[in-house]
């Protein structure tokens, strides 16, 4: 294993009980009846141990969305020309797709990572270059990529995380795009989950029935020809991964690293987050599930997480949209904690006993 | 009926057809895949039918947050002193309440009402007055209030929210607060749904198991005491309401009949929503539900009035809580429609037939 990936795993810490305790107190004596916040009440205190303050802070906040492309499309596991990954990116760079808006409106900045788009992109546009090969190769044939791929992918993902928190972040999501990427994602899941490959293949971007079927054949092909070890998170992203699935896992780790909260978006962010749990387990108290995606996986990748979804919209979108909510419901549940009154100070008369 | 009540009725018009049809046609060119953005598409287009515009606007924002005394606390149904009710009007008041903290992070201002609230309160306070009374009767022994009462409290809310809207308010929140209320809540939910009382009682701000046994005593004697007609709202309201449950059900048909969305909170406005769709069958097509309550009577709620929660947090709270996350969500939902590229602006490639 190479150096910055060891050390960054070596780094994850567990959660700062201290502060998680001092928070859940805070909880008890703000005027409302206790545990009457539910969810919110339990997000701030995880967001207590995992900043190791009493009373979390979340101010500056982004999404990191990671593209790349997948060989697997030659199979015709999607109905989208591979031209779109990186006509994608450029919506992205305008402002123009569902991820800009939903950070726009939570006060979010997006950072577009090149993680392995297979086509051009002009050089001149605000994408973080970290191309590791234009698109993995076909999993149904051979694996995806080279184990040496497979770290660089995820170590990228550290350098592009580790950059935007020196430049200040309290709190990342998690996004991709990729055409043809719920194939990996489904495969990566039925290999960690145990879970039969039709359990866990949805229809991606629309799929009727009968692509459906030939889908979950790619995948189940995908995984006998080439035997990944469900245990190793670097043999499973490089034999059935892709390069903006290695990149998410290493954003989740770099987060951990540094104490900084992630959210996890949909289904494609929650095999990087499989990834990323195999290689450091305690990586699992830094992650968020944003929301529960319509793919049949995503809810088995939750349960292997032992996260809850926070919210469930019926997304399937990817781009990080998911993890967008997830953060602006963290934030406001590090606010409720800041800025609420205890029954003290409000002179507010507590439940009789 | 008394004439503001009968005028603000009769001016809840049916959705505008057209306008939903041109934004469901919009959401199906905008950059992603067909239906991928899920129920934001669907608020979206269900705002546009409101609001009567393709592509709604949502800038202002309120919660209503409306507060009242119960007389069956003499009953001994929860465990916090009646005195916290207008205590806690005090805290909205000075912004120390969690509606506060939520209100301020989505933006939307707090509008609080006292409705009937049994203590004195300061006179220079920004409070809106509709006291009808101090405090309801006891419904296990007679008639929360008149029937002039209930028209009293309906009319408050149709014009408080009137008031706003002239102020300008594109979407409004219902909230309320007031010692006592789940056990009216309940009553409503179970004469208007027609379950048994225990299925639709909860813990509130959380009983005991030997206290819920006596809450659902008390809650059944107050229907057999009042014999209320579930299809007559007023009926219900005057018998086993309350002043608040009253006001929201005001606000929700004032902003029916002024095209402004309404998005109903838990348990409390869920009981006011039942008695405005009572009055008004229509009345339903213009609010969204926030949140699904842990209240177990909720979810009844919500099938009776056809409607699906927006977000599940594990919420208890009230004061509009869970409606401010449901606004911040379909202001959310009309941004994208509005601010999203189209496939043909931004040069990406439509999916292959």
């Amino acid at each position: 294993m190479s150096q910055l990936l060891a050390k960054t795993i070596a780094a994850i810490k567990p959660l700062d009980k201290t502060a998680m305790e001092k928070a859940a107190t805070r909880q008890d004596i703000l005027t409302k009846p206790q545990g009457a916040l539910g969810r919110l009440e339990e997000i701030s205190i995880r967001l207590a141990g995992i900043q190791g303050k009493a009373i979390p802070v979340i101010k500056t906040k982004a999404v990191i969305t990671m593209a790349g492309d997948h060989g697997v499309v030659a199979e015709k596991v999607g109905n989208y020309p591979q031209e779109v990954t990186p006509q994608m990116v450029l919506n992205f760079v305008r402002g123009g797709a569902a991820i800009n808006v939903i950070a726009r409106q939570i006060g979010a900045r997006v950072v577009v990572v090149n993680m392995g788009v297979a086509g051009d992109l002009p050089a001149d546009i605000r994408v973080v270059d970290k191309r590791v090969a234009r698109g993995t190769g076909n999993i149904a044939r051979g694996p995806a990529m080279t184990e040496a791929q497979a770290i660089q992918s995820i170590e990228a993902g550290i350098e592009v995380v580790n950059a935007e928190i020196d430049k200040g972040l309290d709190i990342v999501g998690t996004g991709d795009m990729g055409i043809g990427n719920t194939t990996p994602s489904a495969a990566i899941c039925a290999v960690m989950s145990g879970q039969s490959v039709d359990k866990v293949t949805g229809r991606g971007t629309g799929l009727s029935d009968e692509q459906l079927q030939h889908k979950i054949k790619v995948i189940e092909k995908a995984i006998a020809v080439n035997k990944p070890d469900a245990k190793n998170g670097i043999d499973v992203l490089s034999k059935i991964g892709g390069f903006e699935i290695g990149g998410i896992a290493g954003v989740i780790l770099g987060a951990a690293a540094r104490g900084v909260p992630v959210v996890v978006d949909g289904f494609i962010s929650g095999a990087g987050a499989l990834i990323a749990e195999a290689l450091a387990p305690q990586a699992r108290e830094y992650m968020f599930l944003g929301h529960l995606s319509v793919e049949p996986g995503h809810r088995i990748m939750a349960d292997k997480l032992g996260l809850k979804p926070i919210v469930t919209l019926d997304l399937r979108l990817g781009e990080g949209t998911g993890a967008a909510f997830g953060i602006f419901i963290a934030e406001t549940s590090a606010r409720i904690l800041a800025e609420m009154a205890t029954f003290g100070e409000a002179g507010v008369s507590e439940k009789a006993e």
